[in-house]
């Protein structure tokens, strides 16, 4: 077992009454002057951005907007608001929206009080001593953004996707309220909960497996996705479902299903690339990856694979033959993920066959010019990365 | 389901290496002038007192000590101790110790800048605004103070037990090395375990059960913890399973397992009285209570109790009798206290019958003179709470 640490200082408020909370908790973590920063037109078309403007204006809580932040969110956006906080005075950013808008309003945190080039960051050339306080109202559960210490932004120049992570951008506070989640069309449902579910599987595939409780709330998080999202579905205003989702996928990613555990983040690697490339839905480029990235690695930790099988996705345990039950798993997760509208390849991401060519440029990217490996579970080098890639094809 | 807040701010750093980190945090937190508050021998005898001591001298932190303080905390430890950190000028207090020692350094904590009498927080009859610092180096798993908003002291003056709870005094900071627990005696391991599975257990019987994710995860930490516990008796060494018991703790009352119910603490208003009068270890008093308690209320939700004898105990599941199955569950548990050394009757937790007047007494004070009810499972009048205690006899 590794040592940890476990931090998610972020103040959850969650529920149907929650919204109504937001100018006592911007003022509780000391905002004064408020970036409201959000992506296109839900949260306009919803009222919600309408009614936070209100309360903060009720309150008398100054504040200048900022909308436009686009799925993967463009390093751009990120300059155009350091700049209109800069000129504005702002001491305090609320994101409302799902991760894309989030990440936006971490990467503007970061650059406000830095002299450099907040790009920096993402590129491990600096690290940020210092940012502006930020809080969240969520609108998609699926990035964990809300409680994590990550982001993840695209450099257009270069289509380049990379991801930061530092404590001190953690959100302040987080409101959510599961109805806000009740009109996400059922892709974006189940991108979203293929998102969270990874984030727990990313820690879940570990050699660090004497960790017994991080192990159980981590399959207790499984089971309760897999099992509300065909729910959601088949009723998208299922409170209770929905309710769920949302604080599931907070608890996938503030760090408590990663205690005592080397974490991987391949899958997620080798899923950036793809949406760096094609533009696709993360929680979907993480479908079509996984099951190759599974077979490709299951053997070096067999057991685990077979825990996985049995207590997140209820395959009967054949103790005879442990690879048998291992497989069995990675095939069942196959199905659930086809039984909510997900790929699991890239063909059927995509639409169509990948080229080797563009297989050979997410190599390099993902192995940053075949200088650098991903994962841990098993240490994937660049051709291990390529033949992933082309089982996956 | 419960609209609910989420916040446990503190860090928790978690492992054999941890101890080192100790100047750092204090710094990190704020703190230049440390109260370095801790109970009896242990701490010193096992050198951790003056390694903490020798770690601040290191880094130039200034500290004063102050020790003694006793299972079930009392109230004239808090006075000396405001007393002590307003003469010498403390800024922020690190608890060495278990729950004891924590809970009296939030008394002291709350009482530094408080102009009153700071029983009247437990009184109720003020609300703390502000409070020191505080921080943790954990020794003994079992009360959760460590992530807690909780404290729970007694007034030697009318041998009354209230609680405060209050997020400001959520330590900053807890170092928890398993290495540490590992001296712990079995009956104090064991009644260690009982409180925090209590402390889920206060949570987990609520009429609030469409919250499908908060019980799974309760179910989680009660299953590894009742597991762990019969390791850690065999080979009180055993690194692993203290260390599922040390992080157990905490979340087991960092309030993850209590979101989106109504939570009870009927067992604890209880055994407070217990404790209270007879100066028997909490656990232990828990233990001795929750079996009568439970044959009490279990109608109320029978399919709850159901559940947790499933799911948590192991018991098959006569789905043609649903009350056979709750009771069974009620029968493994006394099993599982027996079997780690617990009482499940007030006799066997004292060594004597109780008397009649004793129980008298017990009810007046748990009632506030019987003005007051306890749980929300279901209400306790005064004539419940004497009920409850004579079957507990």
């Amino acid at each position: 077992m590794k040592d940890f640490i476990y931090y998610a200082p972020t103040e959850v408020v969650f529920g149907k009454e929650s919204e109504e909370q937001v100018a006592r908790l911007v003022k509780k973590y000391g905002g004064h002057k408020v970036l409201v920063h959000y992506g296109g037109q839900s949260a306009i078309k919803s009222g919600l951005l309408d009614k936070m403007c209100n309360l903060l204006d009720e309150a008398g809580i100054e504040y200048v907007k900022l909308g436009g932040v686009v799925p993967n969110p463009r390093l751009s956006k990120i300059y155009e608001g350091i700049d209109l906080c800069r000129k504005e005075g702002v001491d305090f950013i609320l994101a409302v929206g799902g991760g894309s808008v989030i990440d936006s309003a971490k990467g503007i945190a970061y650059g406000v009080p830095y002299e450099g080039d907040v790009w920096d960051f993402y590129l491990g050339k600096d690290e940020a001593q210092t940012c502006l306080p930020l809080a969240c109202v969520l609108t998609i559960p699926a990035a964990g953004s809300e409680m994590s210490e990550a982001s993840v932004v695209t450099n257009e120049d270069g289509d380049v996707k990379l991801g930061y992570s530092n404590d001190i951008s953690r959100p302040k506070f987080a409101i959510m309220n599961p109805c806000r989640t009740f009109t996400l069309p059922p892709y974006q449902t189940a991108a979203g909960v293929t998102d969270m579910i990874m984030h727990t599987m990313e820690r879940y595939f570990t050699h660090d497996d004497d960790m017994i409780l991080t192990t159980e709330l981590a399959e207790a998080v499984m089971r309760t996705m897999m099992d509300s999202v065909f729910a959601v579905l088949k009723n998208p205003e299922d409170y209770r479902h929905r309710a769920q989702i949302m604080w599931g996928g907070s608890v996938a990613h503030n760090g408590l299903t990663g205690c005592g555990v080397a974490d991987d983040w391949a899958t997620h690697q080798l899923e950036h690339e793809l949406s760096g490339m094609f533009d696709v839905t993360h929680g979907a480029g993480l479908a079509a990856v996984w099951p190759s990235w599974a077979r490709y690695v299951y053997k070096e930790n067999v057991s685990r694979f077979v825990r996985f099988a049995v207590n997140v996705l209820g395959v009967p345990n054949d103790f005879s033959d442990p690879e048998g039950t291992a497989l069995k798993g990675i095939e069942a997760m196959e199905r659930f993920y086809h039984a909510i509208g997900m790929p699991i390849n890239i063909h059927e991401l995509i639409g169509r066959d990948i080229t080797d060519e563009e297989i050979k440029e997410m190599v390099r990217k993902c192995s940053r010019d075949y200088k650098a490996t991903q994962g841990c579970f098993k240490v994937l080098h660049a051709e291990d990365m390529e033949a992933i890639y082309k089982m996956a094809k």
